[in-house]
């Protein structure tokens, strides 16, 4: 890794999560004499036949049967393949559809134990195959393709949104075994949960706090031009002043906008094109590292007040290394990498 | 895994940190088709020469020359080899003891875009070697050799307190590579940090909210009974209502108490040994996962306010999934195995 080991750490603190995170070139230069944990390239393609399906995954064309229920697709030219894209119930939800949605006082009654409650899982766990194909990887498509499926998440976020019991959908993208990936073909996922997640709600009070003290929202203000990889019409891609990742990227709306869900077709196209270059891009840097994104929108239905400070954005993490028990107890995450090193690297390349 | 896939979805808030956690026994039904993420066996002795340093590493007896400077050391009898324990400086450290500590005011002030800080990385990063010998693992010993190893964390934290510009000193193990260690010969760690981390301020006010509503500190009246792993004179082992992770422990001093280290010697035994043995059923129960440790202890210099809600626990983590976008967006874990059906496996055991 590109770090410049010669540089002394520094703690930062961001202002959306309220994060701190420690910047510490010279540990990536500690030894280990455990097996390597490098994450393992992950290339869905390797050892498929150019097209052809996988003998024995379900999200490939013409294994649609051994899926669970289809809830939309997008159709594919008349000449081409049946759909390009399908969003689809997950086999095995975390929370299931078909539970008794909690009633909106139930959460907090009868506490058996201090401050601890239970619902019951309630929820909507979905899947959106973002491609036929099992050699096809999500930066392969075109900017419209990736726009697509953008369109397709806002599409499902807007049908979960009229369920009264949903409070927030998050949506996010798990590719490679070392991000938690169980199935190589390219696809993402949702929970629609029926409560506001609690990251979700730090985030609104961290950036409702600096609100209040600056008058400012923490994301239509954030360029110092440093830490800048691209920049559409409608979108800026930068690594994040205190990012908790080595070649961590947040892609943030240029205009304040609190609700990714309300994307239309341009944007969306817009965010396709960058989302898929930004893909590139750590894919060439980091020889195709597992990684994971995530939509960061505000939950349903807040106040207008809140409006003036939440502003989505879409957050991708390369997962280089495993956290330690320093950040499971601390919250506070370790980068041995400065973002304005990585974005320095991630500007510079040609994609 | 004993999860009992029959149970329905289950989502469950819990009363330290605020999280969320969904219980999905179904979850652990799903398929694979990426190379298995299971984390690998990390015994530290296999290959080794019973007694016999490894080579190369520089924990081992004999290569103390090889390590950054010593803070103390546990003797060990005459006959034996020189040190039980070394505590010692990291040689990688994250933060640095030399580095000019912030000035009290100095985080928050210039802000050069709303909310974000940076401070200079000042701060102290140990190392505890808890053992000589490369072979032995931290349950291997005794619990009077386990005590003194609590014993020795605690000694030092008091001397990191000594600092005024040390806010919290963060214990934790990394047992293991999927825990992410990089070293094999069994050791821990402290990270002295000039700010309070997230997790603890999150936690504080958690603890708060519910001591505020119902009078009662979080931790001293969690127990039904039927999450109850072992108990001793002044511990009780838990599997938390709402574990993050599955097969999670926490240990908890029966009498309220805010920090742990004002542990004394004989309350230090009683939680080795308890420590032990749950570590000897983890091992047992998951075939020697991986795992982290963490002690959760108050900040230093609290007000005297917050004694009666802060009540000090060791949470142990065996890592046997990789989280993925889910987990890192919300905050939200998914849990495939009830805490009540881990804790009857473990209860179970004979260790
Ligand atoms: N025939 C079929 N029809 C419909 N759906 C099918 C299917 N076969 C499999 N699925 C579903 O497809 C999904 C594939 O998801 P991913 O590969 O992104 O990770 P997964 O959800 O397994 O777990 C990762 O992500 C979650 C959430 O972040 C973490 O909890 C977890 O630890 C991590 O490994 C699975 O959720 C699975 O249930
Ligand atoms: N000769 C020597 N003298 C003194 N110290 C020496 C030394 N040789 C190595 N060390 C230090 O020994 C420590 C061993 O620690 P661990 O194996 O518990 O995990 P590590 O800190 O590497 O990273 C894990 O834990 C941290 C914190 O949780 C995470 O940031 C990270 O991602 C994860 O892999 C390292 O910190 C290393 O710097």
């Amino acid at each position: 890794m590109a770090a410049e080991a010669s540089r002394t750490s520094e703690a930062r603190r961001d202002a959306v999560f309220g994060r701190w995170v420690v910047f510490s070139p010279a540990r990536s230069r500690r030894p280990t004499d455990l097996k390597s944990h490098a994450p393992a390239n992950p290339s869905p393609g390797a050892g498929a036949a150019a097209g052809a399906p996988k003998p024995s995954c379900p999200f490939c064309q013409g294994r649609e049967s051994e899926c669970a229920p289809e809830i939309f697709r997008v159709p594919a030219p008349p000449d081409a393949s049946p759909w390009r894209i399908r969003v689809i119930e997950n086999l095995y939800p975390a929370l299931r559809r078909d539970a008794e949605p909690p009633a909106p006082e139930e959460a907090g009654e009868g506490e058996a134990t201090p401050g601890e409650r239970a619902v019951v899982g309630f929820g909507f766990h979905d899947v959106v195959i973002e491609t036929p194909r099992h050699d096809v990887r999500l930066w392969d498509l075109d900017a419209a393709g990736v726009g697509d499926v953008l369109l397709a998440y806002a599409r499902r976020v807007r049908q979960l949104m009229e369920h009264p019991a949903v409070k927030y959908v998050q949506v996010f993208k798990n590719h490679g075994a070392s991000a938690g990936a169980s199935m190589a073909h390219s696809h993402s996922q949702m929970l629609g949960t029926p409560f506001v997640p609690p990251s979700v709600t730090t985030r609104l009070n961290c950036m409702k706090e600096v609100f209040e003290r600056l008058g400012k929202c923490s994301l239509c203000e954030f360029q110092s031009k440093d830490i800048l990889v691209s920049e559409t019409h409608n979108f800026s891609a930068i690594v994040p002043f205190a990012a908790s990742y080595p070649f961590e990227i947040w892609i943030i709306p240029r205009q304040h906008s609190s609700y990714f869900h309300e994307i239309d077709k341009d944007t969306a196209l817009d965010l396709g094109s960058l989302l898929r270059t930004m893909l590139a891009k750590l894919s060439k840097q980091l020889n195709d590292p597992p990684f994971n994104f995530m939509i960061h929108s505000a939950p349903f239905g807040v106040s207008s007040s809140c409006l003036p400070y939440t502003h989505w954005f879409l957050q991708i993490v390369p997962q280089l290394s495993l956290i330690g028990g320093f950040e499971i107890g601390s919250g506070c995450y370790i980068n041995p990498v400065f973002p304005e090193d990585a974005a320095k690297i991630l500007w510079e390349l040609d994609c």
